[in-house]
């Protein structure tokens, strides 16, 4: 149980994704044996909401958010983190720069995911992808899935509409984390997708978690999050 | 809505009270009218689980915290925190040592909570102190309500002992965050001071809200956590 390294964790991207991942980084360890506060790996958090959306600046719609990732992750360094977590898949896209910046490791989300699915279903397993518009369009899942030769599908764009709303619309994830009308429209994707032959879905934004139970889907939710927070703890000891 | 100041949170005493106050800063922001990220205040976090027992040490039975807190406390201002929030009520008998430390405020949660009823009732109005040994030792939440002239009661030793089971012990809250069995003892308490004449009880442990749901009490329970949150955002903008 004894943490040898300190979590950092990049966030604010939203602040609710960044709770979610310090809430499953806490029951990972606990899951790990930890029964005292001390038995608890040692986790820097910065959550820096105001950053730039990182969809709209994919989509040359919006400004770079790449300063203040790159800020964050310095001060995340400077802080003592011995690794860095990010809890926004969009944000993956600018992993090199913000890599570049510092001289300690960052998970790789995308990659960690994609090997997860590779590691507990070696058969080529059908999945489908909800994740935001900045997402799918850099190809970020669709190219770790491929390298890793796995068939996958998107939603739609009548679809993908209604996974940007759930996230960023009025009474979406973004302005409410327990919005039933976000869980209703993410639903509605899940099942589009495996109306059209998903195995299992990835959960690519650090949103989706919060709308999307496990309860009502036929399938297997991979949830990026989740394998994120356990890769930090076992990276930590 | 525009914050120009960074939250600094001191925590990992436990780390799920350190999520507890997390959730409740964002929450606090969404009722002020945030909706989307950069709505939100910046908020950098220190969690650091292997401080040493508060209450131990207050009662002579552990080595002190002291050392780890100003270290935490220094990170977040060298991080640029513009306060610090610390939630873990016992860490306030350290308070001075470690505010003589940095250069940035520290709320006080124990003065805060103390003021809140002051504010809200200013009747004179019997209150119930939930708390663990070491913050009832130190007199922390007496010493306050005395100082506004308010009168209060500690639960008799019995069940003194039954709160720090309920936090520390085998299916204690720090083991496990949601445990029935932690709520069943903190539920038995509450109603012994109620009992004895409380009409309102201080949830004096940052541990305590995560077992001692409001439903089933029938005196406001006031929840140092959500008035730290409160304050820390109020002093955000």
């Amino acid at each position: 149980m004894a943490y040898t390294k300190v979590i950092g964790i990049l966030g604010g991207m939203g602040p609710a994704a960044t709770l979610d991942l310090f809430e499953k980084i806490i029951e990972a360890a606990v899951k790990r044996g930890a029964r005292r506060d001390q038995d608890h790996p040692e986790v820097v958090i910065s959550s820096v909401p105001r950053t730039p959306d990182r969809t709209k600046a994919i989509l040359g719609h919006g400004p770079s958010p790449e300063a203040d990732l790159i800020r964050s992750a310095r001060r995340l360094e400077t802080a003592g983190a011995d690794l860095i977590a990010i809890p926004c898949n969009s944000a993956h896209f600018f992993l090199e720069a913000i890599q570049n910046s510092v001289s300690i490791p960052i998970l790789n989300m995308i990659e960690l995911t994609v090997q997860h699915i590779v590691d507990n279903d070696p058969g080529s397993r059908k999945t489908g992808i909800l994740a935001t518009d900045g997402t799918i369009e850099a190809r970020l899942y669709q190219d770790a899935l491929d390298r890793a030769r796995l068939e996958f599908l998107v939603p739609d764009p009548e679809h993908q509409r209604l996974v940007m709303d759930a996230i960023y619309g009025s009474a979406g994830v973004k302005e409410n984390a327990s919005s039933s009308a976000a869980r209703i429209k993410m639903a509605g994707v899940a099942e589009h997708l495996i109306g059209r032959g998903a195995q299992c879905l990835i959960a690519g934004c650090t949103e989706i978690p919060l709308c999307l139970k496990s309860e009502k889907i036929n399938v297997p939710i991979i949830d990026a999050t989740l394998i994120l927070a356990n890769a930090a703890v076992d990276a930590a000891r």
